[in-house]
């Protein structure tokens, strides 16, 4: 396929929000050339636009009632999950099912890894297997990155301790291009645990290299001074920056890290940092409302917001499937 | 496919036990417009036998040596378990898989149900992944009901609770009806924890709206008398009631239950409801032995009465997958 | 296929390290006869000689980017569990998943297994819902003969406590016969714990019955005087026979039986037992390194030799896929 005939919707968008007008175009001669995707930190504004675009253009199959595509038949797509994970891992495995792949799990529990193997032997024995494309998710920063390296097969990064998370932070990039019609010059507020999220740390830099401005938002346990170094603004009010913001994605509470003495009470965090009927007013009216999932009620956002008119939380999940069979596609050797 | 087409050897069966001449024939005009099957609760007599004709023309399917339709090739089957199961599981999974359907595992062990997403978020989320059919096991009752009016894809019920289990009372009747030749008029028995199970209640709900007779038989404590509301008679003899019978479905002893006062011995349940050989000679000769299993051999019988001439517990499996390939094809928007 | 067709690069194969004209040819005329695969001490050499063939016609297959035949479409591969595995695991379901099979997954935690069902209970059930083919590993030695007996679907023992694990020592000898010309007159050290595995005696069945020498190399403890019963030798020195053997089988070393007074301590494991750098210069210069993975670098082999030119263990790894091909092909009905 070629660019053209695969992003008429995006070039004939309506310029919403203002934005758009400063979005990268594609290059009719660009080529994907990376056999991975560990991080969005390696990626050139150009390489994120691409993914976008292929997604765009797998939008379409995810309508069909026959939801299959024959790109990656004959191939395997291994779900390496040294972390536990449901819901990244349906969503990877569901999309390399609808590209014909066949799919095998792997998850750390009960297996050769607690018999002392390395991570680089585990893999490299289950490419031995005949796998040509590894979703990894692990619980060491810079895991997948190291196994990639080391290996032929392609390796896609779904996510690594708290350094990365680049297809969550892509379908989050690609809802919002979709419902405001671009990403430069917008204004996005990301809410919660700073710290420790990768999601967090992934969006700041595909929405930074995309031209958007990028408040983080939390308490100052949560949100370290040295993030401003990745280009964004700190505030710890979430009220002063209702009014001016185009997106608002609000993190996931882990509940498992409360009582480390960096998080107030669940109340409090309500009180300050969530989302509720009252703030929706300060908001602008077509603020876009987010949260990776899987949500808290009453916690980050109110049942009210989270299935208001302005909440895209499902369609991100639906967009997960999409931006996921575009990264297989690239990374599998397919042309954009 | 044509209801004349399809159940040639429904219409032409020999009429065996005397049942069979007061069976509903479901008219030529009659439509499935249901999106799910919660329960045979739900459900008119038409309903059921539109369900179990489907099944008899799907029952050729499975004998062949290429065990594969097309029907719901493209589409997304996903099974959630909330409670786990294993026999259940498979036998759906593979039923999804004859029809071509993909299929998603998720059990809510170690996944985001822990994390305290509500049961209705996580399927909503799931939907949005592209899952076309939910099959849905929960251990609270009602919760496929729930979950169905909230959503558009379909939902199966897998059993909730204590309440339904549809399937197996359809795979129950659908074996009945093809050993037999007819349920109206027949006279079953349901030995065992009546208080408890979900396949009781279902197979009370279906056996009687297709016209049979139902004793349940079990100790009082087992035996609520309630449950002569649905229609049944309550006999706490199992001896009593051997001579009269043409089915003995025999439930499976719950284990984990003993001990709660709720139960006599393992050794005194045997003795008084357990069959064997000696029980055996006093039933009709070709009285039907079923079991929804896993069998406890030695406990609710004998494995001579397992294995013998008038046992059908491994054809009731085989049939599991048939009538779940039916239900698959009806709630998918299949014709019959 | 024909034998003649399928077999060209054996046939015309270089004979190195002086082995391969003892090996046996098979006849034009033999036909594989087996519903099963339980373990090498029922087959034949002849047996033996067709899977290793039959895997050779298959390896071409591993090596296409789409990695697919049709010959198992619409037949089902139950892979039972009954004892935790990652690799055997995967293994199977890939080489299942390249004949087109569908697979289903039962593993024994959390199963009716815990409900007290007898294995051959389970795996009839599992019959009934038209699985074709069973892959089985159990804890128990035999288990696989006892369901094979009785059931109609071919079984495949996937490993059966400490007594035998054919499709390892398949896989170990067509990777000898790939790399070495042959089998008959190798000479082949199998090191490690001989006592408790079923690796080695695998090997030691398949071996012989090929023609090959084998000799057993541990401490006392760990190798038992009977094994001599097998037609092999015992060593306790593994310097003594590093300069005369054709290759090194290492077996893993069970961490947790350690500590039961049958091990030496790990440093002194490595001491004795352990291959590097220093030992691989007293060896033949193309001697094979084989491990059965996975492997604990620094206890039976050093990094250097894991990594090394000599080192077939990823091969094995990749073969074990193509011999398991072969033996599903071959005990489904397909012709040699």
């Amino acid at each position: 396929m070629t660019a053209k005939a695969r992003t008429p919707s995006r070039r004939n968008r309506k310029k919403a929000n203002g934005s758009g007008k400063d979005d990268i175009v594609l290059p009719d001669d660009f080529v994907w050339s990376r056999k991975d995707l560990v991080g969005l930190d390696e990626l050139s504004p150009e390489e994120i636009v691409c993914i976008l675009d292929t997604a765009e253009s797998y939008r379409e199959v995810s309508k069909r009632s026959i939801k299959k595509v024959p790109t990656l038949r004959g191939r395997v797509t291994g779900l390496l999950f040294f972390e536990p994970s449901t819901r990244t891992r349906m969503s990877f495995e569901l999309a390399a099912e609808r590209m014909s792949s066949d799919t095998i799990n792997f998850s750390s529990e009960g297996s050769s890894v607690s018999k002392g193997e390395t991570t680089l032997d585990t893999v490299k024995n289950i490419e031995a297997m005949g796998v040509d494309i590894f979703v990894i998710r692990h619980d060491q920063a810079g895991a997948p990155h190291m196994v990639a390296r080391n290996i032929k097969a392609s390796v896609i990064n779904a996510g690594d301790g708290s350094h990365e998370h680049p297809t969550q932070a892509l379908l989050d990039i690609f809802t919002i291009r979709n419902k405001l019609g671009g990403i430069a010059g917008l204004k996005v507020a990301i809410v919660g645990d700073i710290a420790h999220s990768r999601v967090a740390r992934s969006n700041i830099l595909g929405l930074r290299k995309l031209g958007a401005e990028v408040t983080v938002v939390g308490p100052p346990t949560l949100v370290p001074g040295a993030i401003k170094a990745m280009g964004c603004e700190i505030n710890h009010s979430l009220d002063d920056v209702l009014g001016e913001v185009d997106v608002i994605n609000m993190l996931r509470i882990q509940f498992e890290r409360f009582g480390g003495g960096l998080f107030p009470s669940l109340r409090e965090y309500n009180h300050l940092y969530g989302m509720n009927t009252e703030r929706m007013k300060k908001c602008k009216k077509n603020v876009l409302i987010m949260h990776p999932g899987p949500i808290n009620r009453g916690v980050e956002l109110t049942s009210e917001v989270a299935d208001g008119p302005n909440s895209c939380i499902l369609e991100q999940v639906t967009n997960g499937l999409t931006i996921r069979m575009a990264v297989l596609h690239l990374v599998s050797g397919g042309t954009r």
